[in-house]
């Protein structure tokens, strides 16, 4: 076996929703006859889902997501598994990136996969003759299903697109434990300093962000987050964190790490109001979080470390990591999500693109969101696979459930 | 001042955003006119809502959710308030308990707030003649909203009701906090036993489930969930809880809480398999999530101690709390709530009051969320009250949000 | 039975250990002839320590340590027991509370049983012609032993004492899960507020301190630590809480607790700098940490709720919890440690009883660790009633901590 | 700056602690005279150190304790500041390690400090004819204290040691949080696996198993503690871990970790009861913790990736990292200890060796605790670097503390 078979092994030893899933689709075929397009971090995980695709009779054409998630290794075996083309490579030019892009829809496929609506934006604008062959697509990210409801909202949608990211079984795992085990390990890997003690600022207190400040805080780390909604405000003060302003903030924390999903998080306003040694983070899907242009104009030095550059502003050094790129992926040691958390984020993946791919031609234009049948499915799979049992509803409480003439 | 006064008075001092309202009501006299008609735990809080309705201008009747939650003396302070008439009393039978809530009714109430159901479920059955004279209602409990969605399901339900319940500025902050923080306090107080290291199992991983496991998790217990539901049943696993059913968890299990909502969720099915010294309560609205009839009829012997009633059971002690009733209220020394939860609850019931007083005659039947301008009021208020301020959204990030066009 | 015997049967039920060191003491009758002198809190869980050393053929006469922690139900029941003589009456005046001692001591004890050194104090000062026919003591409590040591430093001590509670067994679980999990509850059940969000301030990081600060935290508030030893105060900060000066503390908490052993702690120097609602309380053993003396004479206006007495200071509310007493005993609904806490503790008190009784004649005056095998005895009868195993070393093992020629 | 330089510039950043002594040692030359011998990790903490002891006129050699810790380009960059020579090189074979060993030992040091006892051992066996030119030595880890005090023991060993390992400033920051989440990250990284929900093992409740079970619990691990000390055991116990022995805990674990500092915790008896995909790694200092020849002689295959080898027993595979070494250091990506961590442990060091080469020769034989003055200075270094200010004690309190006659 090759490093990129290795790392395949590896992966498919901690995913048994998918293998569950695999053995029916070798034997249904359910994706006879499709063709799918995908744009993901193209990874060894990654490639347990695109195998498990293949095995239920798609055609499957795949890209990166991010020029700095692909691991070459994984790509060149992936792209030797029967039925799978793999474009990616890592480090790629941004016109390598778009080239790759476009060599996915050239395959004019059937079902898009989406890690940040690459593909589907690529489809409406530029290449608006795709827009007949797309049956639907699947959306992996926050940000990407903000922007298709932007997009659908404008009328500017123009084929179903299944919000995988925003249902139960995605968010409530790949984001909270996600990315809050896969960040946290990442910048503690990166810089080597602590986390006990530390003044570690969450920008954002969504899913992403309430995972990390629990991970952190369970660490020993002393929570600051900061919010524009005053309900989750409150839920973080109440949770026991230090809710206040990114000015505020600024001033006191050693380590950031922004989950919004929005722009202009921590910005030249915050920047010189910093302490020494700051080290700042991204772990939301773009790198517009951290405005990174403010620093390479202004800061007096910059130093190049392994992802990290730090920058001097006010005589005070500022780490910034992996470019303000996802913090969990794009250092050099970043390993992405853990393996069993993507283990239930591809398993509905598989089982949308089987949804959109049966269903799909049904439905009109918009963001749907994914048929509970498929989260519990996925539930009941992964319990299953931990040998945990669960009590079922009994006749006497479903009754009970639904009247409302018993007493008190 | 007596002692319910004095009740009244500690409270007031933890209730700073009713504190807020108060003065705005007593300055518009929103509720001019309005007569009010409340079926809630008659304690100290629940005497500042009155107080601030009746500043407001409104004509307050008022009567006990439970016979075993009133405060006799605080139902005295609170008669004492002009505008108010309180017919609550401290163990009051059932035939007294309906006799109140009749009294209640008959002041003829425009609006209705109900911890339960119990006023409208009376108004729709035995006081069909008031049907006309409501304008709406307030509903407090996640059984209450329930029950109301499968009256209007019906068609049975015969005027609009906001599920003060559902809004997220109730559950995350009375459900998580208020009830994981009131039954554990009122579990240790009454059993003075350690939650240190024991089995801990939490029925329901709802909103109160949820707060119960993690403040219990986080004094040192060791925390079984069992669910129904296979997405909330791996959430608690992924959280760190063991997940298994009742049947298995009446084995191990060393205290137990409720908090399904529904009934018959420990039964003559799990009481023979319990430890010598299992410890039992409910933290759910009604008295059925416990099979305490089993109890009564199959124990060996019964000893019974203040707010205990110890079983023999295949020669095992079981020991059930305040007779299966919430065991944050109904034992001694249960207290409820902490003031601060309340404050938040009570708050949204002012204002939906004010706001059902002021539109309900223009709504449909039927149960409505509570409008979000009055849950962020009542968070500004609050994080106000604690001088924290959060970031507000530029202009840059509100388009940001909303585009769709912009590159990876 | 009578309300005493079913408050002492409760605790029977959760003190495995001294259960089954009264099989062995009925059997081996190992305090026969011995007299046993205690000033410890009089309620259940001190009665089945004192029925234990009854059933091990000892003459017990016992009263309280504290004139509020007595339980009367309880000390009836107990002076029922054959062999055991209670002379504790709660609420007691000062005279009638060192009358009751006398009574004790008037038994001539061999053996004396301490909480807080005031049988060992009494007798080495007013009455010193019993110094002949104690054997030794047994001492409970932190405050205690540093003051037997300041005596035998000073070479007043004149017969051997077991350091009771500065053996692992007795701080490890009495003082971090017992005054822990008790002084919370006492503190919710007392003021019904929240602690969830709470500046809650734990005044010294010893065992007390550090029990208290994990659970407050554990329950969502955000801990101060105070300290005066610097290695201390930076496993504070380092476990993730705030440390700072009680003058920068006193402006910012909200819940007060004070664990020091020491006086002076919370004084005129910090009343004046507190927020209003500040709540305060004492879980170290004397009332001298919280200053109530300067606050009787300065505040404003002073009102008195059950176990609550609130000042005004420069126009803020500060309620003192119990006076300033163990606020885990001495609210009026506090319960003391859980049972199961003192279970270990007491087992400890029973054992080094029999020890000082066979062996204090051949000891010198001082002040003695509780011998290893008593500890480890008192653990491994825990652990077996758990149900739990552990391993033992091999000899292989053995040899290895004890070779230092292994290489690399 | 090359890589080593930009390492260490990295490390120093986050070494408050050091730079201040080294401020003082640059004036005062404390270490003028002495020759160092060190056998250390050699990376870029490590570099901190031995330029702050050469700042302090020392002439230092150093070499590796352990042949996979060191990083060449930080050797290179030590070995070029003046006074330094470094001998140390990455995956040397055991005959040039003990040759580097001995380029150390013929500059005949004065003062060695150790990190497993390597050079205490190799000069009282091979190398006897430097006994008398040393004058004391200091050591860094438990392993290393516990074979000392077995040498004291049976009076083999011939100059005074510093038990630098034991000190309250080491164990409660190195071994606690330095493992903690070292070895934590180490493992997320190596092995992209979940912690969340998992059941991971520690070995041993001793300063690193309580930090790590604290911190995998923190994310969300169901941790399972083994102990061979049963009041230990018991403080897991209560601590909200489950207990049991490692042959039970086998069968059920998924990430084990041990960190006993004893031989054959994990062995033959234990792996052909594991599940498939259990995760096996050491975090105590040698590499004997898991018997790895057991698994080379017995498993039916081997599959080595990157830190990992995956060994199949009946029929299941176990992944063991980084060949059972300090999973902390010795995987690819592993970085060791926190910096800030190891800036407390190297400020020991760096003191100890002042105090060493001062007194050392007017102490007898035996191993030393490290004088709390030390202790103390370090820690309120520390404070001071973090701008924390703490209570002193007054005049009243010492008096109160040290009285014995004040009443209750």
């Amino acid at each position: 076996m090759d490093s990129g078979e290795l790392k395949m092994g590896w992966a498919r030893q901690y995913m048994p929703v998918l293998a569950e899933i695999r053995k029916r689709f070798e034997k249904e075929q359910p994706l006879a006859g499709a063709t799918v397009g995908m744009a993901l971090h193209v990874e060894a995980k990654t490639a347990v889902l695109v195998e498990t695709m293949a095995a239920g009779g798609a055609e499957v054409h795949i890209t990166g997501c991010n020029p700095l998630s692909t691991q070459d290794d994984v790509a060149q075996a992936l792209g030797r598994v029967p039925g799978v083309h793999c474009y990616a490579t890592r480090g790629c030019d941004i016109e390598e990136y778009y080239a790759a892009m476009d060599k996915v829809l050239d395959a004019s496929p059937n079902v898009t996969i989406d890690d940040g609506m690459d593909l589907i934006h690529r489809i409406h604008t530029l290449r608006r003759d795709l827009l007949g062959s797309v049956i639907g697509g699947c959306e992996e990210t926050t940000t990407g299903i903000q922007r298709l409801r932007a997009m659908a909202d404008e009328g500017a949608l123009e084929f179903p697109v299944l919000a995988v990211n925003d249902t139960p079984m995605k968010r409530s795992f790949d984001n909270i434990h996600g990315t809050g085990e896969s960040a946290l390990s990442s910048i503690m890997i990166t810089t080597n300093t602590l986390i006990g003690g530390k003044w570690f600022v969450v920008a954002g207190y969504g899913y992403c962000g309430r995972g990390l400040a629990r991970m952190a805080h369970g660490l020993g780390a002393k929570v600051i987050v900061t919010e524009v909604d005053p309900r989750r405000a409150l839920e973080a003060h109440m949770d026991g964190y230090q809710v206040m302003t990114m000015k505020e903030a600024a001033a006191i924390g050693e380590i950031f790490v922004t989950t919004t999903g929005n722009t202009s998080i921590i910005t030249g306003e915050h920047f010189p109001l910093m302490r020494n040694g700051a080290i700042l983070s991204n772990a939301g899907h773009f790198n517009v979080e951290i405005d990174i242009p403010w620093l390479e104009e202004h800061a007096e030095t910059k130093e190049t470390r392994d992802s990290i550059d730090t920058y001097l502003v006010n005589g005070n050094r500022i780490s910034v990591l992996a470019e303000g790129r996802l913090v969990n992926l794009a250092t050099t040691k970043g390993m992405g999500h853990p393996v069993e958390v993507m283990d239930l984020s591809f398993a509905l993946q598989a089982l949308c693109t089987e949804y959109m791919y049966k269903n799909g031609g049904s439905l009109k234009s918009g963001v749907y969101d994914v048929p509970y049948e498929i989260d519990a499915k996925v539930a009941y799979l992964k319990l299953a696979s931990l040998g945990v049992s669960i009590d079922e509803l009994t006749e006497e409480q479903k009754i009970y459930l639904h009247s409302w003439n018993a007493g008190t």
